[in-house]
């Protein structure tokens, strides 16, 4: 065998162990029992630790050095374990055992914290946990800047600098127009209580409608809806409020834009390393555009409101028009994860600042609450009024996940480009949304992106997608043409 | 760290990649998406790959030769460990390799000649098995009997003829058993169609009953029931029969008997090498004793009539003595997992017989149908009408589980001593078992036996619990006397 076989037999038990690992993580948040808690953590322990050991195996250097790719996707295989090869090597062992043993118990202390509105009780342990993030990104970026580094591990080719000149441009558009939708009437929002097991069947109605593979998943109850796996054992998870039917149809249809990249990519990239998502960001991009430009769309909706209706009954709405606005209803709020769309990428923006004066040591644990409210207040113009409403609200920075952030709103930017594209390409898809049927959609972001995986760098296979770079530009024009005519400003 | 102390810690982290790759069949037989099975077999491929790496890891050899055990329970480990790498190392990597991949494969030809009555179809596979696992008994014997050898890998202590001397102490006493109970009048069986979602309420009722620890476990549907884990996650599963609840309800008091046994090891052998059952037999002897000296006695049937009754109304049955009856009633039939008490070890001692010979070279597989056949007719005084209800009917040859067999009938002459033993010391359990309380027997099992899993040989552990020397005496008593009584024979 040559060493690019040798290399690619090596790498794909790896890819198969590492699927291993993200399937104890399922197990865990679905069916695990509560009393396995300290045994799962010594299997997890045992298998980060067989995964550590071949992601730093001597012999994958040797290999790279003498490894010749017999072809263009060849060469993408190689550039993927080139990537992870140098950044797992620049990091000490002590530092990367340090690093899991500290996030691995500070998100239970930030549970604690945040269930007891204790900023005090969390600082110690975030202080910590970004001490040791800022050394991660001072041994990747040898000299250059830390965040950078650290960005780069969820968006190759991305900087902090970069992303903050996008992110400069996006604001004052945001925020004007977030000024002037607050400041019309709000329309009516539905009302009832809809019932677990009805909300659950149209559910996995609609993850069938937008083209989850059952064959290749399943849908389960957690306490966070999310997506696990790759390749062909992609699950996912929901949540149901009885008072919130969209907390639950949304945060699947968002699943299954993850679920249905992973499910998409080439089959003949199975278990190799550009066999997944390229990037956080490219990944963001499908979650919300399934969620958002298609699912929350005037056309889809129209056809929502007529199963709901079916399903329901009355639950306060007169006509499809009126469901249209109580969907994409924009209201002011303290929290993320139920941000609607002008409001999110304000949210996101403002954590990227202060991750990145974190990391760049501008900003200290000490000060963070004071940085936060006071951001908070100039950007929503309203004060936090307790933690779990402000700075203990994401799990992300217990974890670790410093860099994370920007690729949210880097997800809603692509998928502004892309769906600018994918309506140029398919002129009479509002007709075929409108009867329910997203496949037309679903089936351009798999041909042109979802196929490729990571066999091309993040921004250029969106770029490739949309048959143009990708900017802000779209994303704006997409909100502002919308909640302008829904709130008629 | 001593030689001891890291050929533990290493071991530890094998004994926890060994829960996650039966983890890994317990997803694959319970919520696994069916096109995710090409994908599986790579993942389990990978994680074996590295369970084999471990096992046969040089240091082993340096540790234990150089290991001093701190005091007895570390000597039980030492003997765990020097036992498994012993056996490791005898078998060639090529030899094992071949085994996995040939008995996997196995499994689905056997699948679909059983559904296609197809014994020529199997043969040339079973062929295969065969010949690898004569050629695996020979490696691990080194001159000896290669059948012991296998033997010795599911029962250690035992050999073929240690167990044929057993057997054929039994045989007669069973065969004119079974004479006399069918030529009795059979007693009625129960009539109706019992509900899936009650017989699952009833079902984790009598898990609880019987001790399951539903802290550290769950119970799901599967094809076929199986308990899969230990320490602090040991899962089972159950399957629903509409018009026979018997099934549900008694296979899952068996693999509660298996699970508890897992549940009920000392904490303080969690992931080590004692930290799970001594053998297969003792396994068995826990199921057995619990489904069927427990659960299928006067006492306790009793008490189950009365909660049938109450979910299930009426089923043909008049009263509580009956029942008993009818839980117990003796049929000749040609399936070993379908077969009552009298029955179930004859089917055994036949399958030994059978295996023993086609390892020992004394039987070819081409004679197999043939011999099985003769051999069903003489015991059984039917004929074989069809392969899957013959040689075809189990699993077992298919998955190169040769030796396993007698370890069934090795389990109820366990369970037949401890019941003994547990009769004496606790008088009056039948009377706790009329009211349902099972706690008495269950925590005598955990006392005397299960808590110390692996610390002690099979037998060993057995005699200590029993406060005297096991042998078939008890279980032979044990059935005469019960279906004497029943069948007033």
């Amino acid at each position: 065998m040559s060493a690019y076989e040798d290399l690619m037999a090596f790498q794909r038990q790896t890819e198969a162990l590492a699927q291993v690992a993200g399937r104890l993580g399922w197990d865990q948040e679905t069916v695990m029992p509560d009393g396995a808690a300290g045994q799962r953590a010594e299997e997890i322990g045992a298998l980060e630790s067989v995964l550590h050991a071949r992601r730093t195996d001597p012999r994958l250097g040797e290999w790279l050095a003498a490894a010749v790719a017999p072809d263009a996707v060849g060469e993408a295989q190689l550039r993927q374990i080139r990537r992870s090869y140098a950044r797992t090597m620049k990091i000490p062992a002590r530092l990367a055992e340090e690093i899991a043993r500290v996030t691995s118990l500070a998100q239970g202390v930030w549970a604690g914290c945040r269930a007891a509105e204790d900023v005090a009780g969390f600082l110690p342990t975030l202080s910590k946990v970004v001490e040791l993030k800022r050394e991660e990104g001072a041994a990747l970026a040898a000299g250059a800047d830390p965040y950078d580094a650290l960005v780069d591990d969820y968006e190759p080719g991305m900087t902090g600098a970069s992303i903050a000149a996008m992110f400069d441009a996006m604001r004052p558009r945001l925020v004007a127009l977030r000024g002037r939708v607050l400041g019309a009437a709000a329309p009516h929002g539905i009302v009832g209580t809809f019932g677990r097991d009805d909300q659950l069947a149209l559910t996995r109605e609609l993850a069938t409608v937008f083209g989850y593979d059952w064959t290749r998943g399943r849908v389960d109850l957690a306490v966070h809806p999310f997506s696990s796996g790759s390749g062909q054992d992609v699950r996912i998870t929901t949540r149901v409020n009885e008072v919130d039917p969209f907390n639950c149809f949304y945060s699947t249809i968002h699943e299954v834009g993850h679920a249905a990249y992973e499910q998409g990519v080439d089959e003949a990239y199975l278990l190799t390393p550009i066999g997944q998502g390229a990037s956080m960001g490219v990944h963001e991009s499908q979650s919300r555009s399934y969620e958002n430009q298609m699912g929350r769309s005037r056309a889809f909706t129209g056809w929502l409101y007529g199963r709901m209706r079916e399903v329901f009954g009355d639950f306060g709405i007169a006509d499809a028009e009126a469901f249209y606005r109580a969907v994409n209803r924009v209201h002011a709020g303290y929290i993320r994860t139920e941000a609607d769309e002008v409001h999110y990428n304000l949210h996101v923006m403002m954590r990227f600042d202060l991750e990145r004066a974190l990391i760049r040591g501008e900003l200290q644990v000490a000060d963070l609450e004071g940085a936060w409210n006071d951001r908070f207040r100039a950007d929503f113009g309203v004060a936090v009024d307790k933690p779990s409403n402000g700075m203990l609200q994401d799990v992300h920075w217990s974890c670790g996940l410093f860099g994370y952030f920007p690729t949210y709103t880097l997800g809603n930017v692509y998928a502004g480009c892309l769906t600018k594209a994918l309506r140029a390409d398919i002129p009479g898809l509002d007709g075929m949304m409108a009867q329910g049927d997203v496949s037309a959609a679903t089936g351009w972001m798999r041909e042109k992106l979802q196929r490729h995986g990571a066999r091309y760098l993040p921004r250029e296979v969106v770029a490739q997608a949309c048959g143009f770079e990708p900017s802000e530009g779209p994303l704006l024009d997409y909100l502002e043409a919308k909640f302008g005519e829904i709130y008629g400003v």
